[in-house]
């Protein structure tokens, strides 16, 4: 049985009761994202495949869930290279990013450059609050990922999707398509059009958030804060 | 080789530290302090050796890693009860705390009874800033946890502990020695009297500030929050 999905619309409405009745920071959810997202990475790309991971950063919550998973990852062992064109001025992402400073971890501005010497990509640049167009300077790192071989994984959304209607029908980003896809609190509809290795992470929500919303919470084992469920959602 | 310890001046130097040129948010590592408390209770304590797990938590921020740790527990799938007696008025607890309220997790006045129904007691009453005596209502419980034969986790340290000198000579406390501890970023001088299962917790220190504290980074494995060292902190 397909897992039960949440539209763009739903998501943000989740989002906002966490941090409202749920009494959860923003600093909190995003570290448990962010936590997921980096365990999904150590569960498809073992260090035998490269230590080298490149964290494509967008400019919201997204990218920030990126900039947490990078500092996770380094404690592990990787090595991550942060792309992070568009810096918020807000300050938590300035703390995310003086995190990952402190560990000595690179940031670069030359995304097509930097894919050439990396094993792994992180696609932390849009999530579910993404529609329209792709902003500059990104189209050219959409395309640039459209036509690697190095393994992608994206964070809730392959970013260019449309959250409901799945990959852009043509231009940047419709022939995009990760490797691996890290859905947070509950898959999206794009799903349907992903075909991929495929994890649910976000293991905070309460059973009465998740029947508000009217979704399943996925079965975590022991202390895992992701579980790989098949492409369009089903239990493995 | 004993992992070096940190005494608990430098300790609350350590905290502010990466609070404010680390940039860490207390959410933050609160939120990771906790997960590693978890995740220390889920190796000893297996789910065959039943699933309640007595929480007590104190006024400070150890007690803040224990509702933390409790919320984590409940969703791997522990039953977790609260003995919170003197609640901070502080915005993070009073959140950490709703949170376990929307999982339905009872919270229970008399310490002594729920002792007697519970597989596992986590003691997050007082952490590395504790000196002196034991305030009321914690006496008791203390005494309860000395004389209880039900496996008790402590948070940093074993509650009426002094952070340099070990259990108290005579007194509440005397007798108290839990049977696991966490020590969190680095174990406190404390450790020489400790003779449990020892974990350290804490994967966010950056090797610049171990320097700077003079400690040594534990050598974690996976995407595990916590490694279990010797009593004195020495690699297993």
């Amino acid at each position: 049985m397909a897992l039960k999905t949440l539209p763009a619309k739903a998501a943000a409405a989740l989002d906002k009761d966490l941090m409202s009745s749920g009494a959860f920071s923003i600093d909190q959810l995003m570290e448990l994202a962010g936590l997921s997202v980096s365990q999904a990475v150590y569960r498809v790309h073992p260090f035998a495949m490269g230590r080298r991971v490149l964290v494509a950063v967008g400019p919201g919550n997204n990218g920030g869930d990126g900039l947490v998973a990078a500092r996770h990852l380094r404690h592990y062992g990787y090595q991550p290279t942060i792309y992070y064109p568009k810096r918020s001025g807000n300050d938590l992402y300035k703390r995310l990013t003086k995190q990952l400073e402190d560990l000595e971890i690179p940031f670069v501005d030359d995304f097509p450059v930097a894919l050439k010497s990396t094993d792994h990509v992180v696609d932390a640049i849009f999530g579910f609050s993404f529609s329209g167009e792709v902003r500059e300077p990104f189209p050219a790192v959409i395309q640039a990922l459209s036509a690697t071989k190095v393994p992608v994984t994206s964070v809730d959304a392959p970013s260019s999707w449309d959250i409901e209607q799945g990959p852009p029908k043509s231009g940047t980003g419709s022939s995009f398509h990760p490797d691996v896809l890290v859905s947070l609190t509950a898959p999206k509809p794009l799903i349907k059009y992903f075909k991929g290795r495929h994890f649910i992470g976000g293991r905070f929500v309460s059973p009465a958030i998740a029947k508000k919303y009217d979704f399943d919470l996925p079965e975590y084992e022991g202390v895992d804060q992701v579980v790989e469920v098949g492409p369009n959602g089903q239990k493995l």
